[in-house]
């Protein structure tokens, strides 16, 4: 439908708005120009995002794409242009819609986001640009097991003082920070990180104020935070190369065992933005004592730590005792073949109910299942095929897979701040 | 936004095309006129659903609720007046809206929705009218477990005709019915029901050619299928009461355990529509052996035949059997009140691995255990409240409640009939 003939131009707007929102059929002039102001930022929007979609594309694309005339994508992209959003090459490129023309990619430079990663053994930072590359990293393994929280906060925020040092370096300019923490957040606060050891933790506001005492005369970052699960799995939806698959079921293998759920390519939140919780879900009633306070979860038998105990390794060695014990059961190592059998029947078990809940395409194991899937795989997926009910879950269907080496939480972290970007840029527009 | 000034109607349509529909912002004369039709055909639900939730309106009272013009809601009430779905009682009516009207209420008699139940133990068939109210209400105890899909099929056609007898003896049409069947539905097909013992069965149409023939002369009734649980879940949505929960999961406890989750109040389906399958959850990994071909699912402690045979009562005799077991646990037998107790036990442990994974506002007990909740509750909520790892589950929350005795599947199945009509009333207007 299209609403505003009478500005000349060729306007276009989806229909996004919910119902009810057109609650009068009349408009004031006022309300009409606030009218065009809105489909102006949303139609920047579409172009912007059209551009990232197409990779490298003309103006004459983007108007096939998107719909709108020739003429109003050209106004369009001259604001996106001189905003720094877009980047036009010297090259005509001929694309499949009329005459050649200039190349238009997004941005390499200027307006990005930061992901900032906080786990019970690392803290990884990541910086993305525009097209959701990822341009720095930079990981620290330390133990943040029982430091207190300002602390750990305090040194997340010096790392990413550094991985904002290097984006600098490139020319980037992350708009805002993305706290990912492995717990249990609800309005900006950690409700619980059991291991993390951390109860009702606003931790948005000191990071930021730590940030910006690192970065004297610079502007503060927004600080966001979000279940490191959840941002794992939309950076598998995003970067992962997972095709057709729309549903999914995430689980990440770190200290603790870290779920979310996709369904239809969103992210379910449950109703108090705590759903997912894989690692929560009772495997043996009479079971070892979980952090949570429960008995039995199934992080008490798949989780990092009592992987490596029930392979007789130190479950205090983090990313070296997950490489100890791949190389000894790639080496046969008894032991550790069978405690990873063990872990991959346990596994199999939870995502079993799991699947049979929610119905998804796919699972995605990430964090420390995915060097260990090949030892995982094989009981994890006897256990799916006998007792997911539809018969939906053939062995060997390739449904159980592993996440991408793209896609982890800081990098999803960092494509959320950029989403909120390419939904309004002019709102990050200057500066 | 309102796109059709040039009409000289006030017409009104809310944003619900997905995105990519408006390809072009050009229109030809024939569109436009297409157009204008979709906008009134759309304009007709709004306005016959408004008076539908108002219960009692007026012109006015329509005109203020979806913001459409005065002239415009008396054009479209006339026509929905004509064609029988609204009733106009000759009492003003004053609401808080402008002068004095008559007052409009959706129809008592014309078109309306069957819904037909087929369970292992019985057959319950609901006629709703335009309100949802249930108007005609049949079920008859037998037992469908084991015999050919073809004869059930047959018995539940010969159910619903004497409904239909019913139904046109209160001026009430049914345009189409709704099977809800205990099984994995996909396509029209019954891909497994392992309580009725069948397995890809295409249920639609034999149904539909059973109840044709038994109606000679009359239309023959589009039919569909939906999963019975699903169909509980969605009248209790939309008939249990449930106040400001929107996302709760629903279990309904009969010979199986069928069960579904409804987030933000839209039934989540999963990517195959197989999602809540809560009765195939295991519990125990080596315990009895499940019809779905599994070992230790939830079905085999909580299920019907399971808690019947646990207490010491014949696991065959269905209704009269669970009124039985209610009867002895409330003067206190023994080995009936263990048995609930067990169930119960399982019943939460299974719930709080859903809880943790799903994250819902409420879970919903209904079929035979909302009689049996007293007994049921006090154990599950004691497991919910250990094991739901947000602390959000704290004991006696009243999150764990009783379907509510107006909802169940039949009606949920009739329901979606007039959901069907209520979208697009012209659609099912005349005949």
């Amino acid at each position: 439908m299209n609403g505003n003939h009478t500005t000349g131009n060729n306007t276009h707007v989806h229909g996004t708005s919910a119902p009810g929102n057109h609650a009068s059929g009349h408009h004031t002039p006022l309300e009409r120009k606030a009218d065009r102001e809105t489909v102006r930022r949303h139609n920047l929007s579409l172009v912007l995002r059209a551009v990232r979609e197409a990779g490298e594309t003309t103006r004459a694309g983007v108007s096939t794409r998107v719909g709108l005339t020739r003429a109003a994508v050209s106004s369009l992209v001259e604001q996106l242009l001189e905003t720094g959003f877009l980047s036009e090459s010297g090259k005509t490129f001929s694309g499949q819609a009329g005459r050649p023309g200039t190349a238009l990619k997004v941005a390499r430079t200027g307006v990005a986001g930061i992901g900032v990663e906080v786990n019970v053994d690392y803290v990884s930072v990541c910086v993305v640009d525009l097209a959701g590359t990822d341009r720095v990293r930079l990981v620290e393994h330390l133990d943040n097991s029982g430091v207190p929280p300002d602390q750990v906060l305090d040194r997340a925020a010096r790392i990413a003082a550094r991985a904002l040092e290097s984006a600098a370096e490139q020319e980037l300019r992350p708009v805002g920070a993305q706290l990912a923490l492995p717990g249990l957040i609800s309005a900006g606060t950690v409700r619980q990180a059991p291991n993390l050891g951390w109860t009702q933790v606003a931790a948005e506001g000191p990071f930021a104020e730590a940030l910006a005492a690192l970065r004297p005369g610079l502007p503060e970052l927004p600080v966001r935070s979000e279940n490191e699960a959840n941002l794992a799995a939309l950076a598998e939806l995003w970067f992962g190369g997972l095709g057709q698959v729309r549903s999914f079921l995430y689980l990440s293998g770190e200290i603790g065992v870290g779920g979310a759920l996709v369904l239809d390519g969103e992210l379910l939140r449950g109703a108090h933005g705590f759903a997912g919780e894989i690692g929560h879900v009772v495997v043996s009633a009479d079971g070892p004592e979980c952090r949570c306070g429960s008995r039995g979860c199934l992080e008490q038998y798949a989780g990092q730590s009592a992987l490596l105990r029930a392979a007789g390794i130190d479950g205090t060695t983090g990313a070296q005792g997950v490489a100890e014990l791949e190389r000894r059961a790639a080496a046969g190592d008894e032991r550790a073949v069978t405690a990873l059998a063990e872990a991959g029947l346990m596994l199999g078990r939870v995502l079993s109910g799991a699947v049979n809940l929610f119905d998804p395409d796919a699972v995605v194991l990430g964090g420390i299942y995915r060097p260990l899937l090949p030892w995982l795989s094989p009981p994890a997926s006897e256990e799916l095929s006998g007792r997911v009910v539809s018969g939906l879950w053939p062995r060997d269907a390739g449904r159980l897979r592993a996440s991408s080496p793209a896609a982890d939480a800081a990098r999803g972290a960092a494509a959320l701040v950029v989403r909120d970007v390419l939904a309004d840029p002019v709102a990050y527009a200057g500066g």
